[in-house]
């Protein structure tokens, strides 16, 4: 032990014996991980009972996930790193930009026509058309598949509401031969994250709300292009600035335009880049 | 978002948006948390697989975590996080130096006498008599509290034990008016950390073996005087430069002398910092 510098020397030590990790990646990712973990302790005093209350606070959310609700993907959701890694993974160009997948996706949703409605069962919600193009960088992507998802009018997902259908409020579609899309839902609303777990006390003692600005999930992927999961936000929607999961990006927020029928329509184009 | 940083401006708004936090020392943490942590994903271009990869083991270790197995601190050990902050909280003095608590102690342990052994039954077990005196700065100290813990010769403590009773291996003792102590156990052994857990999966990806350095477990208190939670290591036990939980502290590696009857004798001196 060094005693000029024991914390220092203790880091050293950790960092050492995981020089012997067999893949190079792992190693990279730990070590980093070690030094910023330790960095954190050192530059905050971090005192032994700070360290048990974040122990506790930690076991709490990894006790509360499961396949139902998952509390520490809620936890980095809101902490901006789920953001963050979506925002490192793709480039800054002409492609449409990624934002979270969030907590709600499920695979397999319905395939549906073009023109359809994933609001199957959605009596108070606000009719809403969504349409637009597919695009690569040589153009339209005929064929390419749009994954809709989003929450219904009471700002609750299908699989957190008994009383909506399994699959209300999902759908898939196909672009036709120009690349065009077009579907129908409800013009989306804003909605809390669930703030009744560990992460909900975390916001209030941050002095902040759990408010997600209203939105529509989209994966959209084609053949031969990288898949993109990112969102549509609503240009009228209040919480575009403290969005609660840092999921906006001023290239995904439209204006839902009013039409002599009363609903809304919302036009984007989708920019794929080539895999 | 400024496009020519867009990771970076998002870091500077997570960190913005806790700026309200009502508690002034949450807000330091919470915000020294968040750039470590952002500062993490950027240093290794963090992909969303290994994200993902992260959620897992996380929430594993949070799962199998609870009153009688404690996952997250085992990893907090196993990253060396529970001795830095142990070493944080003491300045480097002439008093004892502490070491990390671990996952077997026990409140409440049997009082027992002077001269007492903690090995009510250790049948395998190679006797030992561990003597000394607790100290302050002007002198011995009377009435002192030693609450010693280790685990029987098969490498188990009584909690992990069925065969065991429970108090089997530990006991309270009072210093005598002298300051001194004295009490017999059974020579410890070294013994591998819980690894059959996510924590035992993340041992061996980075090469690294469970096995602690042999010990006994102390906490000594007196009056007027900071408790110091501490090890007695045998200077004599495997694995002193490759303690699986980094809590080998040089001032505390100790002798085990033979003794004509066939037992070892250790000696040591507590010594405490008045509160």
């Amino acid at each position: 032990m060094n005693q000029t510098d024991p914390a220092g020397e203790l880091t050293r030590e950790v960092l050492d014996r995981i020089e012997g990790a067999p893949d190079a990646r792992l190693r990279e990712v730990l070590q980093a991980a070690v030094r910023h973990l330790h960095g954190f302790a050192r530059e905050v005093s971090l005192s032994p009972a700070e360290w048990l209350a974040g122990i506790r606070f930690l076991t709490a959310v990894g006790r509360m996930s499961d396949d139902q609700r998952q509390e520490l993907i809620l936890l980095s959701d809101t902490l901006g790193l789920s953001s963050l890694v979506e925002t490192i993974a793709h480039p800054v160009d002409a492609a449409t930009d990624a934002t979270v997948l969030g907590p709600f996706y499920v695979p397999g949703a319905p395939w549906r026509a073009a023109g359809d409605s994933i609001a199957v069962a959605d009596p108070g919600g606000s009719p809403c058309v969504v349409r637009g193009l597919v695009r690569g960088a040589s153009g339209p992507l005929a064929g390419a598949v749009l994954d809709a998802w989003q929450c219904a009018s009471n700002g609750l997902y299908d699989v957190q509401d008994p009383g909506q259908p399994p699959g209300n409020m999902r759908g898939r579609f196909r672009t036709g031969d120009d690349g065009s899309f077009v579907f129908r839902t409800s013009r989306p609303v804003s909605y809390p994250i669930p703030d009744d777990g560990p992460v909900g006390v975390l916001l209030r003692a941050s002095g902040r709300h759990p408010w997600r600005a209203a939105h529509i999930h989209v994966i959209v992927s084609a053949d031969g292009h990288e898949p993109v999961t990112t969102h549509l936000f609503d240009a009228a929607s209040s919480y575009l600035d403290s969005d609660a999961v840092f999921g906006v990006r001023a290239s995904l927020v439209k204006e839902f335009l009013a039409q002599p029928d009363g609903s809304t329509l919302v036009e984007h184009d989708f920019v794929l880049r080539a895999a």
